[in-house]
């Protein structure tokens, strides 16, 4: 088990949803951007189907989520930056047109190490989980490469490492210790969807948010995983990944 | 190792062509239609490519195969229905399309269980099945949440377990000692893939079919085969999944 | 040069965009719903590239596009239905996947006439506009067979008639005397369209909305091509089609 | 208007559906067959969505349609060659996939002159009827130059002439007084199409058919159509087509 | 019919291959870019079908009709820019993907006229031509809206006036007396061309070219038709197409 | 771990790019064919996109790739036979289109054994590697059966063995001691690699090439990976391979 990048100046995270960043790697942006890294979310979908109440307006449920998603990086940390592509929920795709989106992004952002969900991971439901990936594995051999996008200024970028999460075969850790707050405060701004994925109800805005018996159970389990992802590295906390250098 | 679920109300098998869900998962549903569960077949393909004869009539093959398959769910219960979707054998897609049909099927019949081929399974070579799986995993999605399919009428269904054959990496067993038979008889039912698939030629109908050589050579290999699985769990006979809960 | 059909039980009209619907068949909607006729509008795109303005936030215009679309479907009669489908505004396709969904919309509100862009057109640019156009004459074939959507409850529809607006060859006029109005007033509620579409900037709402000079210019607009449409067969004001029936 | 191509050595009709070839080029096909040109008919879709029963078991019209197919197209002409891709009814599509395989067999069959339906054809609803044409013409490309499909044996191709029915803008009749009769019988071989296509009801099979008021009036339509394309010619009955050379 | 417009200051021309720009309207881009315009040729495939000798090397081609490419604008004018797509001759499809790359360039060269193939026109074979037409309409929708591509840096342009040449129904013509002999020279830098194209057989490179008699021939035949498309405005040599303004 | 196929009569082996083979493979491959098989190389894409240098035109690189891949596998043996199927680098797709190229290959050259990239290889960047390997797998299925390619008069093949290379899942090793020179010598037949993908800068051609310090250094790693897959079966030298049979 691999251990602690050095803090890279620029991260780029790609997400297939709201809050997927925030599971995924949401201590490790912190812990790195508090050190100075310049961090970077990319959403590929708009979350438009991320309800169980089947009477809402999926069109202001897409605002909402955006709005959740701007306020959950700036709990990662003020400067995050937020990209958010928009397509389609439930029926995101990796083929060529949107490879060249996030090929373009990463050009644009010029992240020394990215982070994605692993396309390998096995039994994994969710196919936008699989297709996230798939887009930043195969955008990064878009993006680094001079002779593709000859109609585009920004010249070719070649990330040097890149972390998946929900990793099939977690090989790497980064100790988060002390970023856990950062991560589930990320987390919890993502309200419209406590009820179906945090198993939250009808806890309130503000200061007695903390104390509601759904977000203590809710901190509970992710305090769970960080201490299991912490514990194959031999440290308290930690984010676990699978590392690939020599991109 | 896990085994045998409580049998479900209503249980849907996914299969690539004709004869897969026998060969996958058919003495589990023979046991659970007998035991009062609804059992359903959906039949992906039309198995039009299954033959090693070329002068075969594709159009009057598909004919056979539905009555075939027709006739094998009847075998594993009298009870059982059967869905065809008829797509090109050797050509089935997993795209957009293709799931919002398999989807509106789940949203039909209401499974609490879901069996399929599992899309992860390596070193399996034929397409078909492959993406068969995907439409399974990726059919459950769209099924269960409601802002999907705003043009139905139907409304979203959330099967609780999904358990998947040809698993890359078993970790359910389900108990059919005593149905053996049943599954044998149903895939003795796909009498067109007698030769190709089950190595048997020229077996008569009828009463002396069990006895044909080729006939009790291939009851021996599927008796084999639900000897090995079931002794994964320390059981007589079973059969193998990868069971994914929480779906 | 045919004029006025009966007035239908139900008519369905299909746009690209908020806003075409009205612009291509608004006055006849009006006339036949205060006939008593049920009316339609489905929208295929949500407007989300609508606006010249590059600091608008797409989420919050297709928000603000979706109630415009519903004002202006009040505004032509108030038990007008609107279906919005939500489509990328841009990137319209005119595949399977697009085509079911609009034949399962026909199925559900079976109308006996179907209004829409006609894409056969020659020299208008938008491809959007064409591939509105194919959604309806290709899913009116998908609708009206009963062996498409075995896998839905509804049953099979033929609509009558259809009438293809910005017709490359109009056969057929609807005289809508009395009925620019409404027309007008639905044209009016799509605010965020009055500056790139309308040529109308600044207009205030409310009683003085009318007495604005680029409001004024406006109408006298709409109120040319109705005369000019209704001129095609003799009668003061009127829009323009092309029939198409033996559906 | 032109009239009457020499008589080719081979032609090759494309149709979309089993009878859409007899309907538009049926009588010209059986002139030149009787004239010793050798004639084959491809049609794309397999035609299981053509009834109005929804209980028709679709593999079961295939089959059905299939022979009736074969039978129409004895009845132009006793060698007639009949091809069946047998793609989907309804989904017809006309992409890369699809056009190398009408090119395989452009190249197999070698006509001097094709037949097929106008893609540019206006307000014609269905949409086979256009990808089917769109297979014609791109396929007339694909075939003739010869640094397509390296991987085939078969040299390139290139027909010297182009009919397309169902034409946008005629400017070609092919005369075919006298074969009025065998297009009719190749037409009422497709019995399954009777209802739906011919508005022929219950007509029994044999002597009497041609004596039943519906085959009666049915053999007038296609004799009016004839007549009415012969006109355009200056006789008594013929086809119309647009006619394309320098292929 | 209209005539001349103003010499814009930028020109985008669009071909489906190597030499289509220059049969369409080279004589107008010579004659622009005379005056001072800036012209660009955007060609969509790399040409690497284009030869009848089966024993051609593709690849080799292709290097071959990119320099004859470069050549040709060079014989329109010095400054011409041209930018070559590069995708498969024969092959070219017009969906999403392709139409951001020529929406990129659009922004990139900021044309006030574009010029490209009628995508309208009707009984032209070759599907190419079709869908080098549909990019260029597509694109400048794409290119002018500023809500589209914001991973570019590039703001949206929106050209004033498109000119579509082999126009369907022709309403604009430029008058290029005068101009005839650069349109020709650049033809004729399509060395590669002069067989299957042009109907030139073995001329020589250098002086003596222009007097053999194929060469001879096909000048006849390039002025016969400025000829025709002046006359359609009363002018001595012009080059016809459809104008299509308020893009 | 399983060791040595018997010598076929004829090995095909695909690639992504010109070099993948021969790194795959190579040695091999060379073996085989001193013993008197009959070797092919199919390599899918044309590696326009295989430089680091942003100024090199890609259509000359195209050029230069496809002769130092025929180079290469003549320093495999003088008689193996390349197929170069041309597709654009980065953009290889594994879909219908590009299936039946690869099998009607496979039913041209016949092989009974396969080779080529492992598709279920976990956490290989590369997207052409990943669709390469099902193109080997799925057309492989489509080859076999005689029911597919009606149009084609190639007739069904089906290879004995596939051996999967870069396996995720290495259970078969060739032992190749010996062969390492050729495989070393068809290695640095792409020149146009050295820089990007062997390391090499600068190396002169011709005899003093092997003395140049990185060719040393590159030679090293090439043999020290014979001799890592080779000792997984305690021999000198290997290539190791995931093996399927019974395909």
């Amino acid at each position: 088990m691999r251990t602690n990048l050095p803090v890279p100046e620029r991260a780029l995270a790609v997400g297939a949803h709201p809050d997927d960043i925030e599971f995924g790697c949401g201590a490790t942006l912190a812990k790195w951007a508090e050190a100075g890294c310049k961090i970077a979310l990319l959403v590929c979908t708009d979350g438009s189907k991320g309800t169980w109440d089947a009477t809402t307006d999926p069109a202001e449920l897409v605002v909402t989520r955006r709005a959740e998603q701007r306020a959950a990086a700036r709990a990662l940390h003020p400067d995050a930056e937020v990209v958010l592509l928009g397509w389609h929920d439930g029926e995101l795709e990796s083929g060529l047109r949107q490879r060249w989106e996030v090929a373009a992004w990463i050009r644009r952002l010029r992240p020394e190490v990215m982070l994605g969900h692993d396309p390998w991971k096995r039994y994994r439901l969710h196919p936008d989980h699989r297709n996230a990936g798939w887009l930043v594995t195969d955008g990064i051999v878009a993006a680094r490469d001079p002779l593709f996008f000859p109609e585009l200024d920004a010249p070719p970028h070649r990330p040097s490492t890149l972390l998946l999460f929900e990793a099939d075969e977690a090989d790497h850790v980064e100790e988060v210790t002390g970023y856990g707050d950062a991560k589930l405060a990320a987390l919890l701004e993502h309200r419209s969807q406590h009820r179906s994925t945090m198993g939250i109800f009808s806890a309130p805005s503000g200061a007695d948010e903390a104390l509601h018996p759904d977000v203590v159970e809710f901190r509970r389990g992710v305090g769970d995983e960080l201490a299991a992802h912490g514990a194959l590295a031999g440290c308290a906390a930690g984010e676990a990944f699978h590392r690939i250098e020599g991109l």
